[in-house]
C-alpha cells in the first residue's frame, strides 16, 4: 500500500501522516512507502515504514507526474489554494484548484492504475438562494471562487469515477477548528484564532458578533474521516462520490463558553471585538444549517461537543519535547 | 447591438439568426451587426443588418479572440460537443465543453466589456439518487460527461457574473425536438428522427419503449427563450445565474399519437422498434420529472402540446423555394 498526500506539507496533511504512521494500515494492507509532497518541502514525518518527502506543483503535470505514479495506490487530495487567496486571484485558484485538480484525475487516467482518490471540497460549495437545511442533496450554489473551483472539482471526481478512472471519493470539510500553526489567508481563519492564540497568552481579534452560527469540525476527527473515507467501499458510493462531512453548527458565543469551560475564564479575556465587513460579507454567505446524513450513515464522524474540540487541541498541539 | 452566435452553424444558431433578422431588435437597441461563428463555416443568413460569418474554435483563445470583440454586446454560447460524442471522447468534451467555455469567459475578462452571455447547459446535469421532482434547486449530479462539462460551465458563469466580468445566464435546455437537419452523435437524436423521417416520408428507429418518458420543446420555442433570456434584466437573476428552460414531459406513445393526429396514420407506420441497450442506457439515467418554475415566472415558456411542436416542425422546416 502505497499512499501520496498532495498537500502533505499543510497542518492536515501532516496530522494525517502522523496518523498513518501510528497506524501503520490502509484499506485493510501495510503502508509500505508514503510520500508527503507540497508546494514547499515538507517537513519530514517520523514512521515505521519509509517516508519521501518531495516538491510539488499539481497545476504542472510533470511535476506531479514525479510524485504520483503507478505503484501508488491512494491519492490524498489536500493541495489547494484557500479562500480569501482564491478570491483575490482568480488565475491561481483556477490553476491550482481547478486545473490542479483536474492534472490529478488526468494522470490517473495516463497510468490506468485506478487509484484510490480521496478528494477535499468545502462547505464553501453551498449558497446563495437555496432553502434550508443543506443536505447531500441540496443544489451546490457557491458564492466565492474558491467554492466554485471545489464545486467543479467534485464534478470532475464524479466523472473520472464514473468511467472507471479513478476510485474517487470527495468530502465536502466543515471549516476545521482549532487549526494549528500560524495564521493562513482563509477567511475563516479567525475561526481558529480567537482560541488557539488566547490558549497560549496572546490576544486575538474577532471580526463578527457571538451570534455568528457555523458548521465546524476538529483536525483530528477531520484526519479520522478522511481514512474512513478512503477505506469506504466504492459499492457504497452509489450515483456520486461526494458527500459533507460530518460537523457540527456552533455560535462564536457557545464556542467560547466551551473553551472556558476547558481552560478557564483567562482566554476569552484575551479575545478583542471589532468587526470586519469584508469577512463578514465573505463568512455571512456561508451555510451553516448541514446535514451530512450519508457520510454519517458511512461511519464517517462529527465532534461530540466543543469541549471536546478544545481538549483535542490542547492534546494534539502541546508543544512536543 | 452587436450580437455574436458560437456555435451560428448549427441549427439553433441558425434559427436564432433568423429570428433575430425578423425582430431587428435586441434588449431595446437596434442589432447593428450579427456574427455566426462555427467550427465550420456556418451558412449565411439574410437580414437587414450586416452579418458576418467566421471559422472559430472556442477552445482556441486565439480564434474566439478574432470573433469576440470590444463591440460585442452580447454572445450566445452555443458551440459544444454533444453527448454521445463528449462519452466517447472525453479529451474533446474537455477542451471545447469546459475549456471552450472557460476561453469565453476569459475574453470577456481580457476586454472587460461585461458582455451578456447567454449559456447553453442542459437537463443532462441531473441524474443520479436524487429525490423527484427535479427544480432549479435540485442537486446537479450528472451521470455522463457531457452533462458534467456543462454543469461545470454554469459553475463558471455564475463565478464570473458574480465578480462583474460578464452579465451571464443559463439555461438547462430540454431536448430540442423536432430537430431538422441530419442525424447528429446525441444519443437523443432518435428523439427527433422518429418524427422527422416519417414525416417526410421515410423510415426511423425507435430504441425505446412507448412508455419512455422525457422532457422536451421545440426548436421555434427554445430560440424565443434564448433570446428572451438574453434580455431578463441581470437584478432579477439573483445569485444564481442558471436555470432550467421551460419544456414538457411526454411519452413516446403520447408524441407519436400527438404527429398522427396532425398529419394522418402515415408516418408512424414508418416507425420501427428496435431496442437498443447502449441509448436506453444513456437515455434512461436522463430525467423526465422536471420544473422550470424560475424561467416560467421570468417569462420563459414551453410549448402548450406536442401537436404544436408538430405544426412548428412542418411550418419552420417546409422546403423553402
Amino acid at each position: 500500500m502505497e499512499v501520496l498526500i498532495l498537500g502533505g506539507g499543510g497542518f492536515l496533511g501532516q496530522k494525517l501522516a502522523r496518523r498513518l504512521a501510528l497506524r501503520g494500515v490502509l484499506r485493510g494492507r501495510p503502508v509500505a512507502r508514503l510520500v508527503l509532497a507540497d508546494i514547499a518541502e515538507p517537513a519530514p514525518v517520523e514512521a515505521p515504514f519509509p517516508v519521501a518527502t518531495a516538491r510539488c506543483d499539481i497545476a504542472d503535470p510533470a511535476s506531479l507526474a514525479a510524485v504520483f505514479d503507478a505503484a501508488t495506490d491512494v491519492v490524498f487530495l489536500l493541495a489547494a489554494v484557500v479562500s480569501g487567496q482564491a478570491e483575490e486571484d482568480l488565475d491561481l485558484g483556477l490553476r491550482v484548484n481547478l486545473m490542479g485538480t483536474l492534472n490529478v484525475l488526468e494522470r490517473a487516467r495516463a497510468l490506468g492504475t485506478r487509484p484510490v482518490v480521496v478528494f477535499t471540497s468545502s462547505i464553501a460549495v453551498y449558497g446563495g438562494e437555496v432553502p434550508d437545511p443543506v443536505t447531500d442533496h441540496t443544489f451546490l450554489n457557491p458564492q466565492t471562487s474558491y467554492g466554485t473551483q471545489k464545486a467543479m472539482g467534485e464534478l470532475l471526481l464524479n466523472d473520472y469515477a464514473r468511467r472507471g478512472l479513478v476510485d474517487g471519493r470527495g468530502f465536502r470539510l466543515p471549516t476545521i477548528t482549532v487549526r494549528p500553526g500560524r495564521p493562513n489567508r482563509a477567511a475563516s481563519g479567525f475561526m481558529s484564532s480567537i482560541f488557539r492564540e488566547p490558549l497560549s497568552g496572546q490576544e486575538a481579534v474577532c471580526p463578527v458578533g457571538p451570534e455568528f452560527a457555523h458548521y465546524y469540525l476538529s483536525p483530528r476527527r477531520c484526519v479520522e474521516n478522511l481514512i474512513r473515507g478512503a477505506e469506504l467501499a466504492a459499492e457504497a458510493l452509489g450515483r456520486n462520490r461526494c458527500m459533507t462531512m460530518p460537523g457540527r453548527t456552533w455560535r462564536i458565543g457557545e464556542m467560547i463558553a466551551a473553551m472556558t469551560r476547558v481552560a478557564g475564564p483567562g482566554p476569552a479575556r484575551l479575545i478583542r471585538w471589532e468587526e470586519d465587513p469584508a469577512v463578514a460579507r465573505i463568512v455571512g454567505g456561508w451555510r451553516s444549517d448541514i446535514r451530512a446524513d450519508r457520510a454519517l450513515a458511512l461511519g464517517l464522524s462529527a465532534d461530540e461537543s466543543f469541549e471536546d474540540n478544545i481538549r483535542f487541541h490542547l492534546e494534539d498541539e502541546a508543544p512536543r519535547v
